[in-house]
Parts: C-alpha cells; sequence; structure tokens
C-alpha cells in the first residue's frame, strides 16, 4: 500500500477500509507520509467527508497514535467537558473546580487561543506563577490530589493529530467536520476519560456560525465519542455575543474567581448558568447523579458553600499559581489601569453582535494571536457592558477596553464599536443561551 | 493574501482571480508557498476543477514562471508534437526528422517514461553516446544545423510545472484535466512554438481509458494551447494494443530506424501511418501546406528520398550519438540474444489487450521505470506479434519478451499472456487508429 492509493481512493469518493486508514495515521505518526501526502488527504477528507464507520476508525488511530493516559489507580469516574470556542468562553475554570469538588476526577487536557477564540491554558497562565506545562507524573499527582488537573497536549498524547492539527491551519482544512471530531475525540480518549460533555457553540462569534452546521457536529461528536468508548452528549449552546462579560485573559479568570466567590454580576450570569448546566450534564452521565435535578442541586450547594472555590485555590497552589488571588483578584492578577470606552455611535437596540470580530480586535492587540507564536499580554482585553436586545443612548459605554497602549486601545474600540449593531427596534426575539442537547 | 486563502477559494468551488492564481504559481516558484500548500490546492483542483479562464491564466503563469526559449533568430516556422502517452508510442522518433527534414524547426522537450508508459528521452538514450540533456546553447546549435533538437526539461524552463508535476504523483492528482494541460501547454509553450499537434491517447494503455474523458482533454488542451498563442489541434487516436510491434526502449529505436530505412514490417506499419498523419497536422499548422493531401505527398517524398533518415542522422551524430545505428541498427544498437516466448494458451481470436499490463510487464522488468528513480536497461522489451483481430493456434506466439534474466522473462511473459483475450469469435470491429481531429 502507497500514500496515494488512500489519498485516490478518498479522492474518487469511496471508503476508506480500516486498514487504509490505519496505514495512513501511522505513517503520519511514524513520518514516513509526507506533509504534502497528509494535506493532500486532508482536502480529500474535506470535499468528499467520511462515513460512520471511517470516522471511528480514523479517531480510534489518532487516539492511539502515541501514549494514553491511564487514571485507573484513580478510583473516582473521570469526565471532562469541551467546549469548540468562542469570545470570552470561560466555563471551563468554573466547571473543573465545580464538578472535581463533587467527587469527579477532571483530567482536563486544554489548548491555547487563536484568532478570535481564547484557549483555557492562556486564560490560567495570567494567574502569577500557573504553569500549564506539567509532566505526566506532575499531572497525576494534582489529579490525586485536587480532583482536577489542567495541561497541554503533551508531544506523546495523540501526535498524528498535532501533526494534522499544525497542517490543517495552513491548507484551509479546518472546518471539515471528520476532521474536527477525530482531532476533539483522539485527544480527549487519549486522557482515558469515561464521560465527556461537548459544548458546540453557535452564532456570530462560533467556529460554526450556522445552526444546522453546529448540529451536524455535535452529532458526529456524540457518535464518535460513544464509539469510542466514552459516554459523550454535546449542548449546542448560544455565541452571538461575548460569553459573558469578559474577553481577555486576566479579565476572564477574574470574572471566574468572582463567581466562584459568589459575586455575581448581572453581566457574568450567563457564564455561571451556562457552567452549571454543562457541570449537570457531566455528573449524570458520570453516573453520580440520576438527574439533571438533582445533579443542579448538588452543584448549587458546591458552589455556595464555597467548595468550589476551595478547590480552584488548591489547584492553583499545585500548580505553581499564586492562591491569593482567590481572596483578591483584583489586586493579584495582572490588570491595567489605562482603559478606553467603547462609545455607542447613537440611540436604539443593540439587536446584533459580531462576535469574532470583537475576538479579532482583542487579539490583534495582544489579547490573543493572529499568529501561531504571537505573545499574549495577559492584561489586554474587553468588557461588554450591553447584551443583545438592551437599550442604549449615544455616547454611552458599549464597553471598556484595557490596554497599556493607548493607540493600539483606539483601534481596538473602533472595531469593537463596528461590531454591535444598533437599530430603533428591538430585535424581534433574544438567542436562547441553551439551544438543545444532543444525545445520540 | 495568503496561500490558505486561494485555496480555500477553490475548495469552496469559487473561480480563482487572475491574481489569486499569479500570487499562488509565483509562490510556487520562489519556493515561499509550502509544498503541503501546494497539494491540498492540486486536491482541490481536482476535485473542484477550473473555468476556461482559471484555466488559460494557470497555464501562462505556469510558462512565464521560469526562461522561455527565444529561437527568432531562425527564421523558420517552430513546430511539434505532444503525445498524452502509451505503449511502444515512438512516433517522435520520426516525427522529429520527417517534419524538420522538411524545413520546419523542431524544438523537442521531452520527458522521461514512467508507470506503463515509455519516454523518448529514454528510448534515444539506448543509441551509444546519445546525450539528452543538452545546454540551452547546445539545444540552439543542433536546432539549427540539423532542424530539431531533443532535450529535457531544464531547471529554468517552467520551474513552477517541474514542482507541481513531482508533487502530483505522490498526491494522486495526476489525471485532473487542469492540471495536464497546464503541464503540457506550459511547458511547450516555453520552448517557443508557432505550432503544435498532440496526440491524445484512447484505450486500455492510454493514461485516459474512456473516451469521453480523452475527448475533453484533447478540446481543453486545443482551447488553452491557441489561448496561449500556439496554434493548436489534437487527434484522438487508438492506445488499445501497443502501437506498432516493439514496447522496450532500444527495440522502439530499432524499429523507428527500420521504418526510416524503408524497411517497413507489416505489424510496424500503423506507426509509420500514424507518424505520417501526425507530421501532416503539423505541415499545415506551421503553414507550410495548404492542405493535408499536400503535406503528405511532401512527406511521402521526403521519406522515401532518404532525407528523413538522413536529418536523424545528423542529429544523432550532433547530440553524440553513434550514427552508425542508422546503417545497421541490429549491429550497433544494443540489443539481448536471450529471449523468451509469449504463447497463446488457446486457439481463437485476438479480441481485446490489457495494453497497460504489457506496459507494466516489461517496466517491472527494467524496461521501463516502476519508480521515478529506477535504472532503465536498454535492451528489455516485448515484440508483439499479433494484433487485436488476428487468428491464432494454442501455443503459437503472441510475442517475445527480450531480457537477459530469464526468472524476469518468464515473469513478464506471464503478465503478458494474461493481458491478451482470446475468444472463439473474432471483435465485432477493430478500433480504428485515428479517430478524431479536434479543432478547437
Amino acid at each position: 500500500m502507497r500514500p496515494q492509493d488512500v489519498i485516490r481512493k478518498k479522492r474518487d469518493g469511496a471508503q476508506l477500509s480500516a486498514e487504509d486508514i490505519r496505514f495512513f495515521i501511522d505513517g503520519v505518526t511514524q513520518g514516513t507520509i509526507a506533509d504534502y501526502q497528509i494535506s493532500a488527504l486532508l482536502m480529500a477528507i474535506f470535499l468528499n467527508g467520511m462515513s460512520d464507520a471511517e470516522q471511528e476508525v480514523l479517531t480510534d488511530a489518532m487516539l492511539h497514535s502515541g501514549n494514553t493516559l491511564d487514571f485507573s489507580a484513580i478510583d473516582k469516574p473521570k469526565a471532562d467537558k469541551h467546549s469548540t470556542g468562542g469570545v470570552g468562553d470561560k466555563t471551563s475554570l468554573l466547571i473543573a473546580p465545580m464538578v472535581a469538588a463533587c467527587g469527579i476526577c477532571v483530567p482536563m487536557i486544554s489548548g491555547r487561543g487563536l484568532g478570535h477564540t481564547g484557549g483555557t491554558l492562556d486564560k490560567l497562565e495570567s494567574i502569577p506563577g500557573y504553569r500549564v506545562n506539567l509532566s505526566a507524573e506532575e499531572f497525576e499527582r494534582v489529579l490525586k490530589t485536587v480532583g482536577y488537573a489542567m495541561s497541554g497536549q503533551t508531544a506523546e498524547l495523540a501526535p498524528a493529530d498535532k501533526k494534522m492539527y499544525a497542517l490543517r491551519d495552513a491548507t484551509a482544512t479546518v472546518e471539515a467536520i471528520p476532521l474536527i471530531v477525530a482531532s476533539i475525540i483522539s485527544k480527549k480518549g487519549a486522557a482515558g476519560l469515561d464521560a465527556m460533555v461537548i459544548d458546540v457553540k453557535v452564532g456570530s462569534g462560533a467556529f460554526m456560525v450556522a445552526e444546522d452546521r453546529a448540529r451536524a457536529l455535535a452529532h458526529a461528536l456524540v457518535k464518535t465519542g460513544n464509539a469510542c468508548g466514552i459516554r459523550t452528549r454535546a449542548l449546542l449552546t448560544d455565541m452571538n455575543q461575548p460569553l459573558g462579560q469578559a474577553v481577555g485573559n486576566s479579565l476572564e479568570v477574574k470574572e471566574c474567581i468572582e463567581l466562584l466567590r459568589g459575586e455575581v454580576a448581572d453581566g457574568a450570569r450567563p457564564v455561571l448558568d451556562l457552567s452549571l448546566e454543562l457541570s449537570a450534564h457531566m455528573l449524570v452521565l458520570a453516573q453520580l447523579d440520576d438527574s439533571l435535578a438533582a445533579a443542579r442541586a448538588r452543584l448549587q450547594d458546591i458552589l455556595s458553600s464555597g467548595q468550589a472555590l476551595e478547590c480552584f485555590r488548591q489547584n492553583v497552589a499545585a500548580q505553581g499559581g499564586d492562591a491569593r488571588v482567590c481572596d483578591d483578584p483584583a489586586k493579584f492578577l495582572p490588570l491595567v489601569a489605562q482603559t478606553f470606552k467603547v462609545e455607542s455611535p447613537r440611540s436604539g437596540f443593540v439587536t446584533k453582535v459580531n462576535t469574532a470580530e470583537i475576538g479579532h480586535a482583542i487579539a490583534a492587540i495582544g489579547g490573543g494571536r493572529v499568529r501561531i507564536d504571537d505573545a499574549i499580554d495577559p492584561v489586554v482585553g474587553f468588557i461588554a457592558e450591553l447584551k443583545i436586545g438592551d437599550r442604549v443612548s449615544a455616547g454611552v459605554a458599549l464597553g471598556t477596553v484595557y490596554c497599556g497602549d493607548e493607540d493600539k486601545a483606539r483601534a481596538a474600540a473602533q472595531r469593537i464599536q463596528s461590531a454591535y449593531e444598533i437599530d430603533d427596534q428591538p430585535p424581534r426575539e433574544l438567542p436562547p443561551l441553551m439551544r438543545e442537547v444532543i444525545n445520540e
């Protein structure tokens, strides 16, 4: 068998056999198949798709392309949450401590931000001293003592995915559902999970703007996750405006700590609501609770009793961070005094937000990455004051840009201002935060 | 503009602008676009096709990606022939001297064999001493003194094509019509032609097995060639059996020299007929003759007077070869005494030949290349004794394998034997040698 034989088969719309797929993924992992052959297959998959059977084998082959983590020594159900990414999407920072405090083991392998979307690892690194590149031993130790651990994908974990993921960005093959599914599930599966909830974002700040595409992705994720032995469920949730108020690394961590402390600003409430709901599904899938109602009650208790905050504090300390951020986030997180108001250009109602544009505007001034090797300035960000449906007067703040460089701040503010649509009439309907639960 | 933006556009089925295409081909030439990005675009073009306008710009951009040859100092019309490749297809060796002897300048940039098809350069190299890698100065000198010259594509000529051609084989993107057309016309166009005849092969030994695909390719070649300023015509011709009798490098040169000498074996006649017809079209396109009838008469005269043989002899001498091959090919060409008969397994009529399989069988024992860097043994080959429609008795020779290694010869003979279909009834019709002339 030669790589081009497999490429030709997919190119011609035929079904790849398990042998074809395993041969190819082995070659990707071993480095015996050239990058230009991998990218040709990626494009053929993009354009010709994959059957459920192909999807399952592809994911399984990528999952087993390197080491898999084994936490059988930890006698708890293992569960995780994954989000397809958005703007201001910081729920991992709340979910991990809440669910871990309920007695579930949460081995969370997270990513970095790129383009308009942020990344959990970048956010955590705004906590002074916090280390996200744990060795396998450190990861397991934190997991055992704290209940959850946060780390990046190591070279040993799903290396075929690492290789293919890097090529996809440069070859315009990112948005293919079979490739997205294989990438997500292979990484999560290699971390030895029993259960997984996937937050599939829909809307102007999501990877999948259209609801039907997002739904198709959610079904494929659930089907493939289950086929790979992980009890999997997906929620379609809204990304037509930033989730909560904060966009930008340090600001997002601050928002999360405040929520864990019980300091719930109105604008941040959707972050808490969504985190609780995703967590409740995790508890049910992990078979800790029989019903969502029981899980929700348990989570409310864990949160209001301060156990979730305590779990977060232990994780920060265990991963080398300054745990005082939990007591006074405004003091111990890196923040910037210089702010720049984004004014509403007219009076009316917020009817629409180009959410990706807000993400890009903040990334462009250092709050995220335009290119994969950009450095991040943790203090840079945006606090949104208004949501879709809110009434606003001309000159009133839509929000505030945080940035030490005034020229950059002004540039971002201009982009953000034009990302808001203000009309005379209120929108006919408000986008629901949670749209659909997908079980199969 | 980034390479992935161009890839995305073609991936989504949109029309690439001239600017997109020129940006990409410039990047291929300069080496600023990675191989894996080139192959992703090749696959997107394979699956989504190209419009006439895109095809024309792509070809023109590749044509001008390096130096172009300028033979304006030679005051003759410049014409060439190109074949899409087949088994036993050796017409270039006859056409070049015949047409050059008529007073046309024939700057023939040729290729190597790969897979089941042979290559003109490999054939010529079986003449002792013959050099096919001429410098630009040598090429022009031979062209001036002899009337035709044969050489490989240099690094300076259409370098973007060179790069893309190498990637296509490894990424299963060879058979895409827009890529074939751009590759052929860019190379030929860079050689500064006025006129070009393209022999598009159809059938079991052709690159395009199906007649409709071959016809579509022929139309695209003619359209694009004319758009690039070369008067272009295509002939659809038969490749359902080896052309003539000889398959293999030295044997094919021997067949050609015999035909130039007027020694026309029955089985070799189709080579001569097709070469004369393609040559006649070249003379008309080069505006030397007003009609095919006049051109045919002129060519017959050039051939029977020995002027074509004389021109061939001068070319061999000018390119460093031993010109005595023209006087006694059996003595001065490398041939092998060991032969192996391919017997007909039964009595009946030859109804069908798997021609590509014959090519592969000979390539596998050294008569061609399975891989691009294989060495060729010039003496290895096959002489076909029968054609479709011929009656045969069990045990009689279908043909003879030439090879110094008996085990290899036996293996090839077995494959070739099974490539012939022998039935009780003769075939309903014989495949016509020339099927169609395509002018637009």
